[in-house]
């Protein structure tokens, strides 16, 4: 698939059509592409956790978080409602010396590691199979497709593409000196299905249907050593528009990044808005995870080459929600 | 181990003393119990995923639970930030056709589905390893044995023990009619450790070291019928103090119940307050579970005879919290 | 103004027609009848305070508030960010012995003593001064008449007619035995104009132009004695729908009660939802207050005979709330 | 009094000392300063309403405010709970074309204009009126000097000292160059009570016994301009720690700034933080308004030479809280 910049309305068309799933899984459906995700998958996905290790994929859910506000996604905040402290000096008149801390937490579903919900994004004022936006997300919440639906289903055969390593290594494209030698892309950096079959293919790896893809950049590991800077809205190394096509005929059940926004941004289109969302999430039905930590497990996987492995990374069912915090376990 | 009703404050002490598993990992540790889910352990778990069905043991986070605001524990707060109705009716300035959703939640980390953290319970001052309590959690979280540092441990393999079903069934033991012939403890109904055993002989099934334990009373299964009532917080079948001592022996990883509190209530002394929390949690390092749905995972097992399986039950890495939101993935 | 009960809709419409003030403050008003409050009120009012003795008419803003999440409403959640404890024990790391304490509070905008702002209520998807509704309160709050607009000029002249008072009186209305007999009335109690009258009349108080307008029923003082029960969102006494003639006709600036709801409930139409809030907010532009305290204040009045004060209710200037929480003070 | 830098702790125990009120109003005293603020007083201010012109002195609670997150103080967030969006798209189901919003607000106390309550600061683990910090603010909030316990008494005479329009006028002292023109002072510039006095003095106006005076600075007036750069949290003008003697002496109710933090920032003291409120807030019990909007107000009184006026400013009664984000009305 060839971008033709000159007529973003028309390829964010065309791609939606092209690669529509509307349907497939019947009218009722509210999974997506996590229907490509059956028990075969899952076995064939255990067979995977050899040596026992397991890594957590998620960031910290952290008051020093990325956000800034923009789209009033703020940090979480935490707070205690009993602590220790009150245990201790005997103010909380418990029994026997027993005491006890409990807390609260305040924060937008998409501050962190998380998934996108079917009802995250719209095209044209439809969502996922065709339904009418103003019908399924309301200020009541995903009124069909929450999030909830999906809890007992992301569990299957991980595959990490650790793009920033293969393709960032002694990289001319870095934007900022030694970015490329440390396995890392340069934000605006654009993904291509070219980039994602060489990395595979370099990892020795088969991507297949129902996997869950995890695409590692870099930029993470760039924003832990520089400072979170723009990480949460900025400018990101990501997928390129014309890998939809891709993240179509793959039938993959769902694909996640360490970046916030999953593509390339700036965008391919001038004036554009994640416009690779805006086909896969409610045309495709493709379940996208975003803010991942992969550095650690692609550290492994560099040091000893497997790169497939068990993964359970089940959203919170909080109902009606359009997106969910998780922390994702992979076992080698 | 029997109970000597007459002398709470010793008998606490005596099993705090006798189980306690503090500098068995170090003076700096922060994992408790969950050191004894090892690779091997893992290894073993991954084994057990041999037709790939996976189950959800999570409540929903939902408006319409069951918390009623004590101890300040309130149900979540969903509330949207951005909604399909607003894309649709073109409120969001967004180019080309693109809309979007996002959300936010307040909730307290024990309002469902839940672990409690290692400073989450304290004995006497004393927090997990010995730690005192006043410097462990303070208002700004638990600054030592945070939820965070569990983020990649729980997964291993997962042994249900379906004490409602085996022990329930033609109960005498039932306060309401009926109660026992649904695979149902009544509330009050102090699970021993011969309860337990009789269970996993029942099941077919040995408890070992590094094993997460289900343990099902049926009392979810009563208030999803009969409405939430009193569950959070109210009286509930559960674990009799008395099980301090096989908690310790078996050196089970972690525990997990379908009641909101874990052991029995109304607890086993007079003027009581969970005693049992008091002597497993900062004394004995053992990871808690509580409000978990154990119900279809129960139905299956009953169904193919099967109580163990692979289960990844990784807390939200809240940085400093003393409890986390979680959705148990089991996998057979 | 009669009412006649077989016509819901056209009653509604009717009422809405007749006493619009659509396009009276101009296209751009945000104020609605808080333009009657001008400064020479505001002299009135000042004239007021004779003995200097204040009263707050707000309830607390409370856990144990009456809230049970009936539209999402629950009762505040305040929590600590930094505790005086941890300041004693040194958790601080302040210097010179300095130690502080903050916090935190998470409330639905009408949980307890409130102002309903324009955009809270709209009819048939028309907002206050014929604005489309769908585009003056979006996701992003109230674009347009935003509770902030009216941040300084709640501040006047105060008048209480305290209903229960004079109408309950002995009365044979009352459906709680006794209840009559406290100056209250009971549960579905509509105050008609003759009441208002009426009670001014008795009170030897004049209610104009301009004027805040405090009405008290008396069921807080019910629900302080015997129980929250379905306070805040059942039956209440309130104002009958025929008032809105009234209401109109007076150009009072605002009216507040200690009820809810304002009007009454049940309302006096089969299968109706607050009709007089969709005639007096959408279309008259009427400031209305609920859940107020006037129990100190109608003692006091009815102490010295003196049923007028200076009264100042500024709501906080939340960015685009369509409500806000209010302290309200009066002067005698 | 003079400063001695060399001794900061000595100097701050001199302080409190000799400035303290402990035991002034009795051993059960919750109101400090307020106690200043008696019924003739109020009449007096009362007397001040002559033109029955309002003014707001609340900045606006808001999303973009000046919170960075610093002791965990973000900006407000505010979401909707039924949108108008939702109602005239027909989705809330209600009858006969009424619709509605609602709304919810999360926010520390101290995000935007507001009161510190007596239980906001301590000095050497002692609570105003010698009490035990460790007894008073504990996990559940101030259980003793709750800001609730202020709730009618805020209301009386208000005198406005514009230092910045005094004292910056033409300033040799202003760090960013034009300051001074403007009627600001610069970051860092101490108050002192010469200053204080002057002021008093150029507006021809008495400060007294019991009056609530509101000190600007004019650093809101150019981080308004300039944007909020370190406005909370950061340097700022403000009272000289010299200026305790004053404010115990002269007897005043409460004070508030335009600043985030009242005192001089940087402190006086090398390594201190916020001595002042170390004294006057827990030895004093001085109330203490912050971040107060005075520009519109402070311009009106350079118009009609007078500084004297009705101040209402009543903190929300949130049980237990030890501050209250507050709209004072001022009226002349």
């Amino acid at each position: 698939m060839s971008l033709d910049r000159r007529d973003p309305e028309g390829a964010i068309a065309g791609a939606a059509k092209a690669y529509s799933n509307w349907g497939r899984w019947g009218e009722d459906d509210v999974l997506g592409t996590l229907n490509f995700l059956d028990e075969a998958k899952r076995r064939e996905g255990m067979a995977l956790g050899r040596r026992g290790v397991s890594f957590s994929l998620s960031q910290r859910f952290d008051m020093n978080g990325p956000q800034k506000g923009w789209r009033r996604r703020t940090n979480p905040i935490h707070t205690m409602l009993m602590t220790g402290t009150d245990a201790a000096l005997g103010n909380q008149g418990s029994p026997h010396g027993i005491g006890g801390a409990d807390d609260l937490i305040t924060m937008p579903l998409q501050c962190s590691t998380q998934w996108d919900g079917l009802g995250h994004v719209f095209d044209h004022g439809k969502a996922w199979n065709g339904r009418d936006a103003q019908k399924v997300v309301t200020a009541d919440g995903d009124l069909v497709t929450g999030i909830e639906h999906m809890a007992a289903h992301v569990a299957g055969r991980g595959v990490l593409l650790d793009v920033g390593r293969v393709i960032g290594v002694g990289g001319g494209t870095s934007r900022s000196s030694g970015a490329g030698s440390r396995g890392e892309l340069p934000d605006g950096f654009a993904i291509t299905e070219e980039h994602l079959t060489a990395t595979a293919e370099a990892h020795g790896v088969i991507v297949g249907r129902g996997d869950i893809v995890l695409v590692r950049t870099g930029q993470l590991a760039r924003v832990r050593r520089e400072g979170w800077g723009e990480y949460a809205g900025g400018d990101a190394p990501g997928l390129s528009f014309t890998t939809a096509g891709w993240l179509h005929a793959s039938e993959i059940a769902a694909i996640a990044t360490d970046t916030w926004g999953f593509e390339v941004r700036p965008n391919e289109f001038e004036g554009a808005f994640q416009p690779l969302h805006q086909v896969v999430i409610p045309n495709m039905g493709l379940l996208v995870g975003e803010m991942w930590d992969l550095d650690a497990l692609a550290a492994d996987c560099a040091d000893d080459g497997v790169y497939e492995f068990w993964l359970t990374a089940a959203p919170l069912p909080i109902t009606g929600a359009v997106g969910s915090p998780v922390n994702p376990i992979a076992v080698k």
